[in-house]
């Protein structure tokens, strides 16, 4: 096994006592935390004698030279935003391990084939601006100008503000050519803590990512039924949101146990669910339940099954139960494919190094998404991590991130 | 078909107009509202000559003499209370209808064999203070010291100083023999408006209650789940309370389905349900539901069977989806059976006069409960109403009063 390495410890103990916000860090998305933490990097960086630029959203790119100048780049990295009292390792883990990959091969003095760039990546937590990806997305020239004004949960101030305090130039930003063009990159791989308990439970230190799901949501979803009293409507007078809730859920579920059982990937969360506060009442017959759903799969063809489920389920439990349902606005994203290729090349290297690995998607969004999207090459090395993410119990293993280094290194050397 | 009775509508116009609380009316129990409907009784009461009395709870009784001075007596009646911005009729049509009665009786010269007392009880609405039939349990010595202490919703008051600003005296209610004895009560029914749809959807202007539901009720119930990333964890790796608790719901379902195809009545009601505001996401599998759970029935074997599935539900769902079921505190009534001999009376009168009415359980409790629990022959009478009750939409015929009124009076007389 790979041994764990000390400058990428050294980073993320630092990282950790400059943005400390107990319980946990927070990081704030281009803040005093986001920026304490991209000065860590771009200190650390210069002292291995990086090459840093800094495009005008505030993204950081430290640069290794290849042989060939004219070549197309690698590029690696993650985000260094945190969720507000947040774990460590979300993000920072996988410029953690590229920082000390640019150092170990700057050690060996094997100057790569071609120019190797870690990227630290903004705002990529969307607890903090309602939009996904907002750095990856500007360095690509993805940013729509009235995304300028959206506003920062906590402070209420605007993006555009707060790329200004920050230093940057949201007129040169949108005025400018892109800081990244996809034929100047030849491949994107993004080291990051897996966010949910897979690797744990199945024993591997590191996860292969085949694709970044899409999904559909609805976030304000209902169900309204007539409200009447609990003892004295009878079983076939009623209207009762919660029990068509309940076969709504029934359908959603049976039917992503199907796709399952026939090898299909999906996740379905009805993660805020509630009758209204102001009406219900212990004896009362509810009249409406407000609920969110969440799916996401890596593949196309299974969120197209269980949105045609939500509508068929939806459409027979309210002729049955006597409901209406109101969905709400409904938003979404398309799955991001992974390279194979690369994929195939990292399983291969972590084969060679007897490094246990799994292939499989991410429900998580990640960068990631935005360079395959472009047409990038990309791949994901997922990390064993304990205790989820977004919160400050994340327990990734140094060994671990030792492992996703190794296999990586392999692959930008080769 | 009966006519309207004048005096019943100019009562319920008057307590309609002394309780204005737009929307609706308030009654509230020991407060002012309750204290001016109980005024404006007391007022017609002795212009009818009637003889009154009020108990040291306040219950009113307005009493026409019989014959026989010794003969255990006839009581009719209901509260006078209402929810906060209530309709005119839940309670009151039954005040309103023995006001009528006891006027046209005595108009009529037909001294009644044994007395007939109209009893206006106090604070019924569980709405005001934590506790059921407070003045009905009053008047036969049932209310407990400690329940004294219990505090009114709305002032945070207790029971005890409410009872004296009100000009009563918790003293002697608690140190002095009850009001009522059952020995002396030859029989009571309770004139009430229907507070579901049933009459209004079978087209009946009255029914009569074969039982009142008894129940269990869980008020403050869980499933405590998992919180994760709604996209990170697998269906596999999920212990998702949301649908834990659909699961749940369906299993109850199910089983009330048998039941009333079996020729049960039941009512199953999870009137309020909700992931917690403080934790939950759209994005996060959902670790806590919330809900309450009220299940009534008049027959205490439906009862028993439907406690048998939540047990056996609860076990199964848990050891599947990994949740934790923390039901919390338990109550829950007996159901009270009505009085076959005077229902089968009513019934005879009814059809003898042409009205259509069906038998029916209450779901809803009524302080006829209490009566019936004391061994006292007890019967209910209910009035067809739109719109529910509790909410100031209630829509009560005068006709369909006057129904309850002949039926009951033929009864009275026989």
């Amino acid at each position: 096994m790979p041994a764990p390495d000390l400058l990428a410890q050294t980073f993320l103990d630092e990282l950790k006592r400059h943005t400390a916000d107990p319980p946990g860090v927070t990081r704030d998305a281009y803040g005093p935390g986001e920026a304490a933490a991209q000065a860590l990097l771009h200190r650390h960086a210069t002292e291995l004698g990086l090459d840093v630029t800094i495009d005008h959203a505030g993204n950081l790119y430290a640069t290794l030279p290849g042989r060939d100048r004219e070549a197309p780049r690698w590029i690696i990295g993650s985000h260094l935003d945190s969720v507000p009292h947040g774990g460590n390792f979300d993000g920072a883990a996988g410029i953690a391990a590229g920082l000390a990959l640019l150092a170990d091969i700057g050690r060996g003095a094997r100057m790569p084939a071609r120019a190797i760039t870690l990227m630290a990546i903004r705002a990529e937590e969307s607890t903090w601006f309602p939009a996904s990806y907002i750095g990856s997305r500007a360095a690509f020239g993805l940013l729509r100008p009235d995304e300028l004004a959206l506003r920062r949960s906590d402070t209420g101030r605007t993006l555009d503000a707060h790329l200004r305090e920050s230093g940057f130039d949201p007129d040169r930003l949108m005025g400018e050519p892109p800081a990244l063009l996809p034929a100047q990159v030849h491949g994107f791989i993004e080291v990051h803590i897996e966010q949910g308990p897979t690797l744990v439970l199945e024993n591997k230190p590191i996860g292969l990512v085949s694709a970044i799901a899409g999904s559909f949501r609805y976030r304000e979803a209902a169900i309204l039924g007539i409200y009447g009293h609990s003892g004295a409507v009878s079983r076939k007078h009623r209207s009762d949101a919660v029990f068509a809730f309940a076969d709504f859920v029934a359908a959603l579920d049976g039917a992503w146990n199907v796709l399952e059982a026939a090898g299909a990937h999906a996740t379905v969360t009805f993660g805020e669910v509630g009758t209204d506060p102001e009406l219900h009442a212990f004896s009362k017959v509810p009249g409406e339940v407000r609920f969110s759903l969440d799916v996401r799969s890596g593949q196309t063809e299974t969120l197209d099954a269980l949105h045609r489920t939500v509508a068929a389920a939806a459409g027979e439990i309210a002729a049955r139960r006597g409901v209406t349902f109101a969905f709400g606005p409904l938003t979404g994203s398309t799955p991001a494919l992974l390279s194979t290729r690369l994929g195939a090349a990292l399983a291969a290297n972590a084969q060679r190094r007897g490094i246990a690995h799994l292939v499989m998607p991410s429900g998580a969004g990640h960068d990631a998404a935005v360079f395959a999207q472009m047409g990038v090459p990309t791949a994901m090395v997922f990390v064993r991590n304990e205790n989820g993410s977004h919160n400050p119990d994340e327990a990734m293993r140094m060994e671990d991130l030792a492992c996703a280094r190794a296999v990586l290194t392999d692959l930008l050397l080769s």
